[in-house]
């Protein structure tokens, strides 16, 4: 692993397009009339009162009893009453900033605002050169490169790829230090277990604090300065387990957010009827949202949705299908009528390759999250084989589908400018307007431009080697590897979080 | 080429999947407020009042000096005034049904009827085993047969590919001839000058009467009964020229339906901007339209739309792409607005290969097509390098992603059963559905099922020889052609319509 090498603050980074956030103007494809999103939210509620919800963790059971909660302290199981859960998710703000080391890269979450973020947690990796091969840190870095180059790419990583040559207790340490020196662009956090939760969030206090602060004094810096994600994934049905219920507890306490994700494989855990997962899910976001509120009221938190079928013909579990993008639609009306942010959507796919299927699988998933008015979009870009497989070719295939719907986005005012009549009018029937004044003053910027697509003649698209689109991506990456530049993180930051990092494997080794 | 054997009507052909026409029960995307469609309006109007519109047909033009429009029949040019295009438009109906000549497969146009249709027009073919050739009879039967195996197309086809094989003028008859006999779904027609049209619409009309009627009768039988569409382009802009206004004549004349559709390159026949371009096509369609009304009320119309941008730095004219999908919500906006069905969106693209680009790019198309509640959806299956090419890899391909929108488009009722609270209760936190009475009465249909999209671990996929999308789509059109059976046309009718054509060739080849 070698060291990054870093710019003074002085030096400022290379002008690259200006970092901005997608917002979606138009209206959200909704698929849920009104009376549906009550009948989904009472039946939720009556589920949290008379199912209940595992807990298996002590500390959430003792905190859930001091709350007034209904708890079996020995079933590890707590019943929760409407009035409690209603009362504590009010509480949760509707939007916040997530703020990075670099505040030129703050975003809001929440709103019509979209964030998209790349892949994270395959155990493979693979390229058109050199093939499947497991995750390791080298290709950690070189896709922490590809995140940060990638101006659709707004939110940061997070354990990108699942890093095998380096040994587990220290692995969150290894990712998290080259997610907040090779990106400026706000992180997600490993939250698996106390330990795991409470180093990441250490290394993005010091990130925030500069080099000479204390850890408490770090910690203290963003408590009130959301500067972090987790994905805190539910054990379906209704079971948050312990590790995840620790890394929920220790983003509450400082002020960080969960980002609380139910992995639902329809049939599978909940019932195989599409409105029925919706149900679960909904009632399972809402207690991990009443938990984070009691534990620190006003923290972000983000209602998190990850719903696919299972095909019980055959065992498959599929990804970027149909009813995945019904149940996006639907999850996300279920966020808005609580006003919390939403997490939903992504360029998922079950194909080995960046073929047909992963372009038409990925699009829909990021169609769904776009016109969903998805506030965060994780699993983004790079993503193969179900989740299996972090792929560097796929990556720019989901970013060019990204930057698409970034120009279709645009707003388009409707004026006597953009209405042009003087110019149909003066070219007037059979003319062309090639060279009016009005095209000349715009087309150089009028319409999204691609590197990835092919708009060659035939003659010249043989002439040119034949390529497909992953060969022309796997071009397209290696240049951005070579013109990658560390962003401007102040030296002594980098020594304090190599610091933290080495002091903290020595521990975890022993 | 060889003669189609057809079966008796008393056999009944094999069942494939029921013929069902697809419905969008979702509110469309709008990109477009209110305002912004009264200024479209109102600004096409006033094009049509000041600067006019060529029609390059002495017949048109004295048609419109009987209607009282201001023409100036030297210039070829007429100057539409707002209250009677707006009074003649008011004519035209705002759903129709579509006839077949198996009332089985007669489709109800307009609404939120979603009817996606297959390429048309390409020079060239080419599929993985032969690669790309010019277009010819036999490619022209085959893809004949894809249509009318493909459930995911409800209307036939109309010069699917162009037989270059075949002389000129008498194209249309031969083309005509396999789209009526190979297909039952209601047919396009070719509409470029009068000989084709009145050739065309003959023809439907024979399959219509059966094989006994006389041309007259025939014709006289399908006078109020659509059978048969046929685009219209506008030689935008401004300009509907000579062969189009006699095909339009002809479609107007026999109760049948223009699909009137400029053609629009933004930058070189439209203003830059993508409101001119939709205030210049709606002033073009408006046009057209008010012209049909007139020769005959309450003839269907349908407002057609074809907008890509043209990328001026390269000269490339791009398909597929983010500014289409605006274009196509916007237009849909305009067509609603005058109670009009609407053609629109569709799977384009300008990649030469049925790769990952073809497929995000047609996938924005149809996305646009589909969630615009666009009616007609032509060119929707098998285009690629922008329309130069018909694939039957690419057929497939399409074919694959209309279908997870018809699996996205299911109404999905919110109720107790689809809820299954009682299951979520019975099974408990931490246990599993996979064998409840609800997932077993549901598993088999439950979900989109994909024969094109691959589903297999690592290992399998491997085995079985690392298929890509589009190898796996040359292996299921070959399947379908070789499960194709003929549509139930009486022997009669086969004869009539193959007799007409004969004698037809005679005259047009001497």
């Amino acid at each position: 692993m070698t060291r990054p090498r870093h710019r003074t603050p002085t030096q400022s980074p290379p002008t690259a397009s200006p970092f901005r956030v997608l917002r979606n103007p138009f209206p959200p494809t909704e698929v849920l009339d009104p009376d549906a999103v009550h009948a989904i939210h009472h039946a939720s509620l009556r589920v949290l009162e008379e199912t209940g919800v595992d807990f298996w963790d002590a500390e959430t059971l003792s905190l859930l009893k001091t709350a007034g909660v209904k708890v079996d302290e020995k079933a590890r199981h707590a019943w929760l009453d409407r009035a409690w859960v209603m009362e504590m998710v009010g509480k949760a703000p509707a939007q916040f900033t997530l703020h990075s080391w670099n505040p030129a890269k703050n975003v809001p979450v929440g709103g019509n605002h979209l964030l998209y973020a790349p892949v994270g947690g395959p155990p493979f990796v693979t390229d058109l050169d050199r093939g499947r091969r497991d995750g390791n840190m080298a290709d950690v870095q070189t896709l922490n490169k590809l995140v940060q180059m990638a101006d659709a790419m707004v939110i940061g990583g997070g354990h990108l790829i699942e890093p095998l040559d380096v040994e587990v207790p220290i692995r969150h340490l290894e990712t998290m230090f080259y997610d907040l020196t090779l990106i400026d662009k706000a992180p997600q956090s490993t939250v698996l277990g106390q330990i795991a939760a409470q180093d990441s969030i250490t290394m993005v206090a010091l990130a925030h604090a500069g080099g000479a602060a204390t850890v408490a004094d770090a910690l203290a810096g963003i408590r009130h300065k959301p500067a972090v994600l987790g994905v805190i994934n539910v054990n379906s049905p209704l079971r948050y387990d312990g590790p995840m219920l620790e890394g929920l507890l220790a983003l509450a306490q400082h002020g960080q957010v969960p980002v609380l994700t139910p992995f639902i494989i329809v049939g599978a855990n909940s019932p195989i009827t599409l409105p029925a997962a919706i149900m679960q899910q909904n009632a399972e976001v809402l207690a991990g949202a009443a938990l984070v509120q009691f534990v620190n009221p006003g923290c972000p938190v983000v209602y998190g949705h990850f719903i696919t079928p299972l095909d019980l013909r055959s065992g498959a579990v599929p990804f970027g299908t149909p009813e995945e993008v019904w149940a996006v639609f639907a999850a996300a009306q279920m966020a808005r009528f609580y006003h919390l942010p939403f997490r939903g959507g992504g360029g998922l796919t079950t194909a080995q390759i960046p073929d047909a299927q992963a372009a038409y699988e990925s699009t829909f998933g990021l169609w769904a999250a776009t016109m969903a008015h998805s506030n965060l979009i994780l699993q983004g870009a790079g993503w193969l084989d179900g989740g299996l497989v972090a792929s560097f070719e796929k990556f720019v295939l989901d970013v060019e589908v990204i930057e698409r719907f970034d120009a279709f986005l645009q707003e388009r005012p409707i004026d006597a400018e953009t209405l042009a009549a003087e110019f149909i009018h003066q070219v007037g029937p059979g003319g062309h307007h090639l060279d009016t004044a009005h095209t000349m003053a715009r087309y150089r910027t009028a319409f999204h431009h691609s590197e990835l697509s092919s708009r060659l003649s035939h003659g010249a698209w043989v002439e040119q080697g034949e390529q497909d689109t992953a060969q022309r991506a796997n071009r397209k990456w290696k240049e951005m590897v070579a013109r990658y530049t560390p962003p401007p993180m102040e030296q002594a930051v980098v020594e304090a979080l190599l610091d933290y990092k080495e002091r903290r494997k020595e521990v975890l080794l022993k």
